[in-house]
């Protein structure tokens, strides 16, 4: 039996390393940063992207997060990829975040590897990249780091902040840790802390990475190779858990992939394999192995009413901010009930908080495709939080 | 960084192999078997297991059907494993399946690793293992198979046959394709085929497997090694479609591992990651990895409709056997839905059908642990088929 272990041609192999990364937008953080972990950085790269102009008010600001896989480059074309950007649904002229009007900011995250501080970046005590010599960070850590964008843009308080999934809990983490620096918020399809089977997830994801022996305990960079089996099938988890069972059956059923019949082997013959072998195999072309272990365990970690004695209301407490929070009806990953917690703890902290469910059968990805609803709720929120922001400046 | 990559020590890797496999009861199955893939087979091992006796009428058989990493150790101490037999919960003497009362038989799937004819079977006219020589069969061959178990041991009809998941879709299809040769049916959990959802999950365990270096293509036999990694990572995806959400976050939650607080490291942190890892590296104990690409590919393609231009009700339209269907409510493999599925396609057909819906938190182990409503479910059916089979032979 022939066997076609779909391992397409990578020509384009890490060629994300070889694209000149220093030429992507970045600060150098020099403000000390402790991080969660107990240890102290500065001088680390935090690079960014943004899209429209910030006014002379510097009142048309709006912050973006990005998700476990995600970067700065929200709109247009990633100049990495060549690709959309990833929220090219939401953000752009004319757009729901409509960057004719809006001044839209995204930072890689730090332990992510699109040119901010990361695993793959070189330790200037070794000369060799961090692998798991770098710091286990935690979200509150990417937020503080970002804290420093805002003061370099000079933006004292943003129009809005928003993110979905892990860009949702980094939002959550900012309005608490810094509760006066935006006017509003939208966290969307996200929680306060990962579930046992949000945790069951990353770590499948994890353990398929460092199962790969080219993995190499994340010294593989210094080879310069990937474990890019691994990674992929851990690309193929998180597809899994960003559809809805009803979403996958509309899209893929027990469809073929261009046969008749079934092949009594063991290539892909229906349409849902092919899409995962090419999902997770496309992904190691952009990202690296090390980073999806950092961001993750950073995902697990986050637990929002851990940081404080009087749990998730004592976290909200200091809020001016106005909240938005949005689920997806299909959502497992962060189910709608994990969402409206958060309006729970918001509205017991006495903040200001709307709340709306989008019906749909796109699961978890329904935030980054076009999905008309939740475009139109946002764009709505925004555009009424922009009149208010004008007029309490006034005031 | 130390990174404890939670390798255990596995003494016992491949004991399974040692063991001496002939030891288990199997009959050679002579006649002629024409595969779903066009081969024909003959002369193949069919390894068993019974438990309890068989009366003199021949009466009170139970043909259990078990599912994708069972066995044909039911109940008692698997000799193998030196544990518990797989559903030691419902079988055994006094318990749900009384085996002081029943006859209760279990085959080992064609495909599995148990002693029956599969992928780490030795070909004869190659003198080695198989391995991805061995043809790709459907849950129609195994069953078929099973069908010369029942002639070899003189049984023309049993009491009852029964199985959940894998063993619920063999059932079903027995029973499609030897209409006579069950007096009653309790499917458990299963479906007349698998949606995209299931197959991406299945597709997963195998990429995960393939990805493995150590896999070799299917040829880690000849060197006497296992894609150990690899298997560990597909047993892993396994548990976690095993259990429900719910189940999960009561069983686990975000409770730590023998720890006051986080590592701020890649080792075991959660419970749930400690659970994940030990199911995962001890099934590489028992398991073949070949065995299952098979099973599951086999599982991928059932489609009972597919089988008839009728579709469903054609499949059960010869239907004299009465059917128990059930569901656990926190099952996301196997949805109610689909269950209640398999229940309009029998209704439709005229076949004598009931549904029972378990409500329960365990998700799709639900038939495998302790569930009290569930086994006082099958107990009753079971024990009421008797009767009525009894007096049907007297007519």
């Amino acid at each position: 039996m022939q066997l076609n272990r779909v391992l397409p041609g990578l020509a384009g192999l890490f060629f994300y390393m070889n694209y000149k990364l220093e030429n992507v937008k970045k600060i150098n953080v020099t403000r000390p940063l402790l991080l969660d972990c107990k240890q102290t950085v500065s001088n680390f790269p935090l690079a960014y992207e943004t899209y429209g102009k910030l006014n002379k008010n510097k009142n048309n600001a709006i912050l973006v997060f990005h998700a476990l896989t995600g970067d700065q480059f929200v709109s247009g074309t990633n100049p990495i990829t060549k690709k959309d950007g990833w929220w090219v649904t939401a953000v752009g002229p004319g757009k729901a975040i409509d960057t004719n009007k809006y001044f839209v900011i995204c930072a890689n995250v730090i332990g992510g590897c699109m040119g901010s501080w990361g695993p793959k970046e070189i330790n200037k005590k070794t000369n060799e990249p961090y692998g798991l010599n770098f710091p286990v960070i935690t979200i509150r850590d990417m937020v503080k780091a970002q804290e420093s964008l805002l003061d370099h843009l000079g933006i004292e308080k943003l129009l809005c902040a928003t993110g979905g999934s892990m860009g949702g809990m980094q939002l959550l983490q900012f309005c608490s840790t810094f509760p006066n620096r935006t006017f509003s918020a939208i966290p969307i399809a996200c929680s306060t802390s990962h579930s046992a089977q949000n945790i069951a997830l990353n770590e499948l994801a994890r353990q398929a990475i460092m199962a790969d022996p080219s993995w190499d305990n994340g010294e593989y960079l210094k080879k310069n190779i990937q474990p890019k089996n691994g990674l992929a099938v851990a690309r193929m988890v998180g597809h899994i858990s960003y559809l809805s069972e009803k979403g996958m059956q509309e899209k893929f059923g027990r469809k073929l992939q261009e046969k008749a019949d079934y092949e009594f082997s063991f290539n892909a013959d229906f349409q849902v394999e092919s899409y995962l072998r090419h999902q997770g195999y496309t992904f190691v072309e952009r990202f690296d192995a090390n980073s999806i272990l950092y961001i993750t365990r950073a995902m697990d970690y986050f637990d929002l009413s851990k940081q404080f004695k009087g749990g998730l209301v004592e976290a909200f407490k200091k809020q001016n901010t106005k909240f938005l929070v949005i689920s997806f009806s299909s959502d497992w990953l962060y189910t709608t009930k994990e969402n409206k917690d958060i309006v729970i703890a918001l509205n017991s902290a006495g903040a200001n908080v709307s709340f709306a469910e989008i019906k749909t059968d796109k699961g978890h990805d329904s935030f980054l495709v076009n999905e008309p609803e939740f475009l139109k709720t946002i764009k709505g929120f925004i555009d009424s939080m922009q009149i208010k922001f004008e007029n309490e400046k006034r005031i």
